[in-house]
């Protein structure tokens, strides 16, 4: 695939900014005043459209139910700080251009921006009111997380990725998932009849974007009260079997993390928090944005702050070991980072809900939409998060020119030990 | 007055009791299974109803948006155990009854009960799933934490108790409130014509509710977008002056958060993290139950863990300190315990929105309906906290026996030190 494959929850939010971006609104006082004027107010509504997503991506508590990923009560793994100044030079770009690394960090909307190298923190920037302790949306950042979940079941065999997902979830017999392996969702080689044309009320994605309050849709039968029973109603497309191709559609991840509840017998939140959140002293708790029935927004749902999301790349850095600690099986870390032995000349590949991206390091990144990574170079040992509200979904700035710009840093810290 | 007056928050959830407490669903699934079964399913509509409340009022952020209270990154303030056994004996409570105390606290719905003498832990039990890191609903404990925040305003001279609310928000001009004194309000002494008969579907508690996504109402001219636009609405009572009586009705307490907010310009919660959360060194956030346009449930809407529930009333017993700095003035803890000087032999005065309880000790409470408490008792040095799902918003359990259970446990304690 030559650029990032749009869908699911990546379309439901390009509407909205399509629709409204033409608005003039700062949002320097986005909920400020009591009461805020109503040009200032942050809803259910709006949250999604710009200006008014740089507040609600740092506050979706605020707006969404939501269910904790608690830290404990343990001391926290501090990250010591070495500053580098990566910011006195011009970086290149795509189509040839050359930008400074502030105007950047501005124009791609960033929030937080961290970049760790071996493990210290050597260049950190916070802007629009985030700030140290802000937990940020990470939307599909998050299916990066499920993937790691799932990898560490199947090492742990207690999930067999040849299997059919119908012999784990019988209520799933009569969908397009029945005779799909546990791999084939786990690579999003699924063959789903999923419409996500934007422009058409009737779109398969505004029925999925309903059981997670994102959006509403005129025809009832098709308000499914919960992922549980819209899953079901999901079908494969004519002309594509399972295997055939990659295609990311995003509800591949809520059945993954069905499938890791039925198998451990604990929610996606849950399993997070033990496994991951807690041994590893995390700074805060995360949490996950919950739709209708209780069910965590899998493919989207996570909140946590940058420095949280840094060390969990920098635990896959390390070979699943963190805080002393052996987090997740080598072999789970090292299937992550692997490059993947790609055909053709493809800017993107993706495998075990990770991207795989064509840097001369073969970086490795979890990535959602307006501006969210965890970014990961083996050769330089170094972390890149990104936490951003750009006003649009995708977009050069960030999908392109971000990962340009980490090689480059990579390269200097590289140079700079020697 | 010979009871506690119900009113607003309590009219509500109480018409729910009623109506299904017949019901006979076991607390012990709620929300198991992927998914849980639909007679298991927690949602907006059922979560005042028992059983569901009993998952609920520990869930309230999987349910409903809310705002952090942060604690900072600061040491926790621990709490030393000294383990006193408190439940060998019977008690004597209402209508000349004797009980144990394990059927006590079973009986009245218990999840944490939390008992600190002299500051020292002696006697803690969780139930029902709840645990020492479970942040639980608070009901109209909350006020009580509105109620100090005014009176730290005062004693700091941001807020005038003899001036109007009008002089403050001139948006209340034709409401009920306007000429009503601070004073007046922090003691519920207005005049608020406020029905609260539930049987009556517009009654104006209807209205009030649909502001916190409590009650839906039918006629659409009453749906106010957010507590700011609803207090204007409330006009007074025919036969009654500001100042004649005491009158619970929980709008005042939204009139307190809203002078808060504009005299700080920060949000109840915000003050609450940075005057009280944060400098104490709590053990977890505590956070809002927010309602429409992220107003905070002023009345209503705080959940924290038993143990810094149980932190706070030490830090009022201590004259303001704790953790080594003086949170409270001392002049608010002195007023907060400082006895009412009762005209009649009432069971219980309300000052402050504080409840002044007629103990022999005369200890002072902070009380929310299903059984929640923070209750004072200076002459023991005593403070219990109470966390609690009972089907029913009020009754003799948790409002009449408890104070009388612990009445007795403060004199055991007293005893036990000579």
């Amino acid at each position: 695939m030559k650029t990032i494959m749009v869908s699911g929850l990546i379309a439901v939010f390009s509407l909205n900014c399509i629709l409204s971006y033409a608005e003039e609104i700062s949002a320097d006082g986005l909920m400020q005043g009591f009461p805020p004027k109503d040009a200032l107010q942050v809803n259910r509504t709006n949250f999604m459209l710009p200006p008014y997503n740089q507040w609600a991506f740092q506050n979706i508590r605020e707006l969404q139910p939501t269910r904790e990923v608690y830290r404990g009560d343990h001391r926290v793994t501090e990250l010591e700080e070495m500053p580098i100044e990566l910011g006195d030079r011009n970086y290149r770009v795509s189509n040839n251009r050359e930008i400074d690394l502030d105007t950047w960090l501005e124009d791609s909307g960033t929030d937080a921006f961290l970049v760790l190298h071996r493990g210290h923190v050597v260049f950190e920037r916070y802007y629009n009111g985030q700030d140290i302790h802000t937990q940020h949306q990470m939307f599909s950042v998050t299916k990066s997380f499920i993937g790691t979940l799932v990898l560490m079941l199947i090492e742990e065999q207690a999930i067999d990725p040849t299997r059919t997902i119908l012999s784990y979830l019988p209520e799933l017999k009569n969908s397009a998932f029945a005779d799909a392996t546990v791999e084939q969702v786990l690579d999003m080689t699924t063959s789903i009849s999923f419409n996500e044309d934007y422009t058409d009320a009737d779109a398969d994605i505004w029925a999925y974007g309903y059981v997670f309050g994102l959006s509403d849709i005129s025809d009832a039968s098709r308000k499914k009260t919960s992922i549980y029973d819209y899953l079901p109603t999901l079908k494969k497309m004519d002309k594509r079997s399972h295997g055939d191709a990659f295609s990311y559609v995003t509800p591949n991840t809520d059945v993954l993390a069905w499938l890791l509840s039925r198998v451990t017998n604990e929610s996606i939140s849950k399993l997070i928090e033990k496994r991951i959140w807690r041994p590893m002293g995390m700074q805060r708790d995360a949490y996950f944005w919950l739709g209708r029935a209780g069910t965590e927004m899998a493919g989207g749902g996570l909140n946590m702050t940058a420095r949280d999301a840094g060390r969990f790349g920098q635990m896959i850095l390390q070979g699943g070991k963190y805080n002393g600690k052996q987090i997740v099986p080598p072999n789970v870390a090292s299937h992550i980072l692997q490059p993947v032995n790609s055909k053709n000349s493809s800017d993107f590949a993706y495998h075990d809900h990770w991207w795989m991206l064509n840097t001369k390091h073969q970086a490795v990144s979890a990535i959602g939409i307006h501006g969210q990574f965890i970014y990961i170079d083996p050769v330089a040992e170094m972390v890149v998060v990104k936490q951003s509200s750009h006003p649009e979904a995708e977009g050069l700035l960030n999908e392109i020119d971000g990962p340009l710009i980490w090689q480059a840093m990579a390269e200097r810290l590289i140079a700079s030990e020697q």
